[in-house]
């Protein structure tokens, strides 16, 4: 008898939700009540975790790594801890997908005998809890992207993403939840449901990485691994207040994990560290490069990671918009304060106005590449259970699949759009990077979250990029909507119609910083520049 | 009034020939006979050609580097004897494509003058000839690829790889003879006919940088650049006894020339340098990575030269055939020659045993990518014309272009295969590089140049390859054809049975060093090391 696609997404969320051990089930008494929509202080103030649970899970993974090499806590111990975060977190606001405490728990003590037998860490990520966007394969566990079909069909073998990290001595325990086939930028599917953001469940989560940024950002994991098509690593960090880095392709293994559309390498995804701090996604982003993850995956270019000194005066480029749609209010007045932070700080700060004709050739470019298959990847997804279109699916059933020629065409405009804005940038004698909003938004309100081409300019033509909080806050009394704005076009239109200064009040803003193609120490050096400058002013 | 294909192939083949200046026509006193077959020695022995000028053209590039940067001798000399002997190359041998007498010179002027000025070199390739495969775009000149369509269509501005030369200081002088939209390993079209092989014109000089390999091996370029798709390089390299390198995609420029299959980056080609020896590669390869061939081009990965320390004791895998088929008697007595003498220098040779499947899945995999536009481009290239199908062309017009969703099977394919081959490549530890003949051939008849596995396989999972004379030669007497052989196959069958030690006696046999991966420094440094072996052997 087989399962309708209802039975399916029902008897698998049973399945996880079951899995959190009845020790880790909040109790109603400590349950926060249905109105409230912060539960972003649940670890710290609710009174259910211990002192000692709470140090761990505000402990940043930077620290736990110094404390776990040197033995001055045990893996067990700080497993034991987010195990248990991770499954309130699923309580209170739904991240996650699969579940590997058993699996994490076995790691957490063979690592806490490898260190007492061999007196040293087994590598750099020893003894951390890592938490894993839903594609990433695991062996054993399902990558279902939040599809019905992709249901209850385990990964044979550890993608080698989760082998590297494994190998470099960290332990898994939790993957997170997606939009369907990772094609949105908010987290909602019918297998999993709708992720919720800790701080305010009326904000948006972002996505696809949107199980990541909620999860971490409520405290339930200090370091998880997102991947990222158009944003997808950095609009939910910016969604949760995190770091992020979107690595150029190729630096870190993305290979031989569960994808909609395998074979579409016209514009790959990459992975992405998201954190608390941005040392923690220093750390993890050198820890993953000196494991030489060109061993694991051959689509890996083989750069060992490089100390580079901090410049002094560094020479930014702002983009203040993207000649399509401006940011909304409290973006623009973050920009505004971190172009002046900058400038008082001795750095050279310039503009690059983008046209509009660029902008919407490079997205017409993308987009032209991401439908070309014109719904091919969500029919054959859909058939097998029968599962209906998902809602706000922006990637249509439409027809044919393009054919190799018009796809090798598009390829021929990609190369050129990558030529035009390499040019541009070489343009700017002496630029280090480029400064612009991750996003129209301080964060939307769930379902808002609808412009992404702040981000996706980077993938389309691969340069790295990192989403940091700005320090800025949305301000319902500074951010007020503009009066009499003229929108730069139907998007800006629609983004500054929906802006509510309201709803959004507190949430964080966040912005990225840009480098040349393959420098993602030299963007991580010039965003802790950036940061802390911003955090001293 | 349009002319025939016939017409504009014939009169595009007599304004080049017009083009070369009336001194260095050579005079019919001098013109070896017509039966002559070896016209390799026709600069230094014809009489023809000054002491000065004999001196400047058998100087290896990295010498002339030295003398033109300290100004011991001018780079407007240098140009004038390469054009000079560039021209005689075109009339014994045919190799040229596109002169650029005038504009060489007027360069060389000016880097003379450049030079007396500022009292230093341009750049590291300051007052360097260096000529080009057909397809480099070269402002002002055609790039037509063998096909009538193709004339009379200049490039509108220099490709990046053209650019980056110039600015380096290199004399661009000449382009180069290739295969119909560069897709055989043989050098013959119906534009500018068949290029011959200066050592015995009845040898191939194999494809499709057949142009290059002819041009330098005759002496009339000390430094050429071909590009290698499936072994374009390192085929015409074997054939005319010379040194090449086979980059990795990304290390340097390749976009933005001219190409039947534009978009086609499922298996892209790649530039390679060609030259009469080993430190002339080592030289040009430095100096292309030294000018940044990322700010050029977005393709290119910003690796910088490396400068190794060459290892003392080598590992090095021996691939002794391909599993599909074996090389003839000469190869493979100079590939146990040399590993026997490696053995002897101390180096730790162990055996890559390839099975056929292995070989075979590579293979369909590639040709499968290399036909999915199912003759699409040709189709498209021969129409404007009414040129017919070009004898020999293996790459024909067969039906409907493959759809994308095939083309994304086939990636997934290849990456599989890159998989397996990485892996394979782990499992001997401590592995430096492999040892595999350039082809199963010394150098056969021209026509017969029919399997490029030993050198495809390398393209197709992207491992960077050199090619390098061993200073073994066919010898009729001691490589007589097997008797009573049992063939891997049917190729293997055809290879042997047209396997003529008669005809090929004196053929210099080629081998290749293979490296991981973006590994190019470390593949010539190896290299350097068995050459030397051999050469002291």
């Amino acid at each position: 008898m087989s399962q309708t696609w209802q039975e399916i997404a029902s008897s698998k969320r049973e399945r996880l939700n079951s899995s959190i051990p009845p020790e880790w089930v909040i109790p109603s008494s400590f349950c926060p009540p249905a109105e409230q929509t912060d539960v972003s202080k649940f670890i710290a103030q609710s009174g259910w975790f211990t002192e000692s649970e709470i140090d761990i899970l505000s402990t940043p993974a930077t620290t736990l790594q110094l404390l776990l090499a040197q033995g001055l806590i045990t893996s067990e111990k700080v497993t034991l801890a987010f195990c248990k975060s991770a499954s309130v977190a699923q309580q209170l606001i739904n991240p996650v997908t699969e579940i590997l405490f058993d699996e994490a728990l076995a790691t957490a003590k063979a690592l806490d005998e490898y260190l007492k037998v061999n007196g040293k860490p087994k590598g750099p990520l020893h003894g951390i809890p890592i938490s894993l966007k839903d594609n990433f394969n695991v062996k054993g566990k399902d990558s279902s992207l939040g599809f019905t079909s992709m249901v209850g069909k385990p990964a044979e073998s550890n993608g080698p993403l989760a082998q590297l990290l494994l190998d470099a001595g960290a332990v898994l325990y939790v993957k997170t939840n997606v939009p369907p086939g990772m094609k949105r930028a908010e987290t909602y599917n019918e297998v999993f449901g709708k992720t919720v953001n800790p701080m305010n469940s009326l904000w948006a989560v972002g996505g696809s990485s949107g199980g990541e940024g909620a999860l971490i950002s409520f405290g339930g994991s200090c370091l998880g691994v997102g991947s990222d098509l158009g944003g997808s690593c950095r609009i939910p960090a910016a969604c949760g207040g995190l770091f992020t880095l979107r690595p150029s392709v190729g630096r870190w293994s993305i290979s031989k994990n569960t994808v909609c559309t395998p074979g579409q390498d016209s514009i790959p995804a990459v992975p992405g560290p998201m954190a608390k701090t941005l040392d923690d996604v220093i750390m993890f982003s050198k820890a993953f490069a000196d494991q030489a993850p060109w061993t694991y995956d051959p689509q890996c270019v083989p750069l060992k990671w490089q100390e580079i000194e901090p410049k002094s005066r560094l020479k930014l480029a702002v983009m203040w918009n993207d000649g399509l749609v401006a940011p909304t209010p409290p973006v623009q007045r973050a920009l505004e304060g971190t172009v002046k932070t900058l400038k008082e700080a001795g750095h050279e700060i310039i503009d690059w106005k983008v046209s509009a004709e660029d902008m919407q050739d490079m997205a017409d470019m993308s987009f032209g590449i991401f439908l070309a298959d014109s719904g091919n990847w969500l029919k054959k997804v859909l058939e097998p259970t029968g599962e209906p279109v998902p809602p706000g699916m922006l990637w249509p059933i439409t027809g044919n699949p393009k054919t190799l020629i018009e796809l090798q065409e598009f390829h021929v405009w990609r190369d050129n759009v990558r030529m035009k804005w390499l040019q541009k940038w070489n343009s700017f004698e002496g630029l280090d990077g480029v400064l612009i909003p991750t996003s129209p938004y301080g964060i939307p309100e769930h379902g808002k979250f609808k412009y992404a081409n702040y981000t996706m300019l980077w993938n389309s033509i691969d340069y790295p990029a990192s989403s940091f909080p700005s320090g800025y806050y949305v301000d319902k009394d500074l951010d007020k909507p503009y009066t009499d704005y003229t929108p730069l076009g139907n998007f800006d239109k629609t983004v500054h119609e929906e802006y509510n200064p309201v709803v959004c009040h507190g949430a964080p803003v966040s912005l990225q910083i840009v480098g040349r193609r393959l420098e993602e120490e030299k963007v991580l050096m010039m965003t802790k520049i950036v940061h802390e400058a911003l955090s001293k002013a």
